[in-house]
């Protein structure tokens, strides 16, 4: 299987994704799972939230039809019956017509009491009666008991990342634990006789292993948890025991080297020799990033990544994520943020495989768009990376974009 | 100081800053880099990347000239003197005219060649005799040593958090540790008798303490450290040892608890009482958020917030947000991804205050821009922020927006 790829297309490549499951799941404090994806699909609320009907303003719980037709020339008069201390139960208190009690913002409503007046229109008298200069209608100034999680309803759509306001409706409902699905764990071996570690003294012909500080810094980026092992040299017995080793520790095994012709064969040596392991795709129709190799072994995949680290990088965020998501229970996406840029200039593209470009988004003044100027450099380079914001998509049957017309970008996540 | 707000505008609660300074430093090792920021504004390259010449295809390192005018009918005819192994020195060889040399992707030119011809331009009539058919210029085909990197230049902008690229460019370059600001340490502390911990038995009247979950969790997604306290009673006494106590272990204070007039004179007493502090900010012209404190201990801040959740999380991105990113050697800024949206209805305002509408945003087929749909709930109500994927912004002058129009959205951070 030398020489020329057969190339599959990136939506191809994601549907070779399905036989892959997520991982197991783990039971963690509330307080962990920022980021985390729960396990079960369908988290419904086991009480009230709130428990009890509160008032929302400072002020006199009332019957609001005590207030009708009340107004600042004809106030209606209460008779203070006592307060709701915070913390207190409600129901230490019942409103019999013509009475109120004074109450707190997220105090627990009297019994027979469905109103509540800000204190702004009211008017103390002395210490036991109030005059009230505006009505209230039932429930004003009121959340119901359940009004905002009512018991056995659902919590929050299924499978995304929980956020800071998700934890704390959980809090609130007094879930304090929660099972949720395993962080992937991903094994990074570097191939090349040409590479040393990035500490050691650089001999003449040699360059510092740049893919591995990459690679493990988008998988913790990815919300998974990288392992390097270093640099391999391009020896098939040492490398295949490497990767059985890695493969013993990790969801995912990231193969990356050279970008040749015959760094790419030896990795395609590797993967059809790993035990068990099954070839699924031999190349993209991608750019950068044709020379992408995937095998699957049972429930672990091993990727072979082009050599440049620009390529790899593409690579990674179009498949390595995804399937990173998935492990992780999250549909197989990217899951970058996807916006549309107009294009500051024209960018060329050649029909039969689809372009990511890498652009500087700048936000223009009075305009809806931001503007995309692509940062080109060949592919070896790594300072169009340091200057870029995202990747322009140009679709696989598309000549290019036209200056000013509009494209899709994928965001580089914010750090 | 009791009763009316004295409000100040959002920009001039951010002009408060201004006095606060960037914390210490710390040394990392470079895989512990992601997301921080460095000390050295003017990170320079120490060495040139690549160190030397490198070819980006595999191929025949060739004197350009001597390729000058082949083609397919008329080739080159070139003797191979030999091959550079990956890894090995470039001036094991010497190209004299009309020679060339085998090459792979990466390797180090021989001396005296300044192009490479790809493989696929080229035929093999005998080991040492190579027909190319292409001409290749100068450089083609070649990174140049420090084309990527020149040593003494400048790496990346300076203030920004590390992405994956940049820690590649630093390994690339041999810088393996770095100076970074310490990440900011925050504490949190509830107050309210009417709270419970969340693990707790709810009595009649009581409610689960949600903020401090909630904002331990803004506090990590922003890179910064939480120490949540627990909940306090209405005590004056007990809530100035428990600020005293986290004031000696934090650069932060949060206080949050219930928004009643009498809850926020009590956190202002608490303010105004803690040894050393000066009361910066007392309200704030946004909504929601108006009854927000802030005070000053030294380089320590105090943040008094209002006790609904929903405003406490707007505040927290507002105004804590752009300090904690000020701690952390950034600009004091939200940091959070701004775009343009088209409101799905009308969004009514009042003039005088900014609003911060929680909205859910669609893609919209062959729309460049998405969809914000206000998701409105009383301000107790945590619903709506679970279901927001933002904040839309109102200014002040501006008494709402019209259907169909542009407004711009602050998206929550993607976890």
């Amino acid at each position: 299987m030398k020489g020329f790829f057969q190339l599959i297309s990136s939506g191809q490549f994601l549907d070779l994704f399905s036989p892959f499951l997520p991982l197991a799941d783990i039971a963690l404090p509330l307080a962990e799972c920022l980021g985390r994806v729960p396990v079960n699909d369908d988290l419904r609320a086991p009480e009230d939230l709130p428990p009890f009907s509160r008032s929302t303003m400072d002020g006199f719980a009332v019957r609001a039809r005590d207030t009708f037709g009340c107004s600042e020339s004809e106030p209606a008069l209460l008779d203070i019956i006592g307060e709701i201390a915070m913390g207190r139960p409600g129901n230490e208190l019942s409103l019999r017509p013509g009475t109120c009690a004074h109450i707190w913002t997220g105090g627990e409503l009297p019994a027979r009491a469905d109103g509540v007046v800000m204190v702004e229109y009211t008017h103390l008298l002395d210490e036991r009666t109030v005059e009230i200069f505006r009505p209230v209608a039932p429930g004003e100034n009121v959340i119901r008991a359940g009004e905002d999680f009512s018991s056995g309803n659902p919590i929050m759509p299924a499978r995304r990342m929980l956020r800071p306001q998700d934890l704390g409706v959980l809090a609130g409902l007094g879930i304090t634990e929660l099972k949720v699905y395993k962080r992937p764990r991903v094994g990074i071996i570097s191939t090349g006789d040409e590479l040393v570690e990035p500490d050691q003294p650089l001999a003449s012909g040699k360059i510092r292993d740049i893919n591995s500080t990459t690679l493990a810094a988008l998988v913790t980026e990815a919300g998974a948890v990288p392992t390097c092992y270093g640099i391999f040299p391009d020896n098939l017995e040492m490398m295949l025991a490497a990767c059985e080793q890695a493969l013993n520790q990790n969801d995912i095994l990231l193969l990356s080297g050279g970008s040749s012709v015959g760094r790419r064969d030896f990795t395609l040596q590797v993967l059809e020799r790993i035990e068990g392991s099954e070839l699924l795709a031999h190349g993209v129709a991608i750019r950068p990033g044709k020379p992408t190799l995937l095998a699957r072994r049972g429930n672990q995949a091993i990727f072979g990544l082009p050599g440049h680290v620009a390529s790899a990088m593409v690579v990674f965020y179009l498949f390595v994520r995804p399937l990173l998501r998935l492990f992780m229970g999250l549909d197989a996406d990217h899951g970058l943020r996807e916006i549309q840029a107009r294009c500051a200039e024209q960018i060329p593209s050649a029909i039969g495989r689809e372009e990511y470009v890498r652009v500087r988004l700048e936000n223009q003044p009075d305009q809806p768009l931001p503007l995309a100027t692509p940062v080109y450099g060949k592919s070896g380079l790594l300072r169009p990376l340091v200057e870029a914001d995202g990747l322009l998509v140009i679709g696989r049957d598309v000549e290019g974009q036209d200056r000013g017309s509009e494209a899709q970008v994928l965001c580089f996540p914010e750090q």
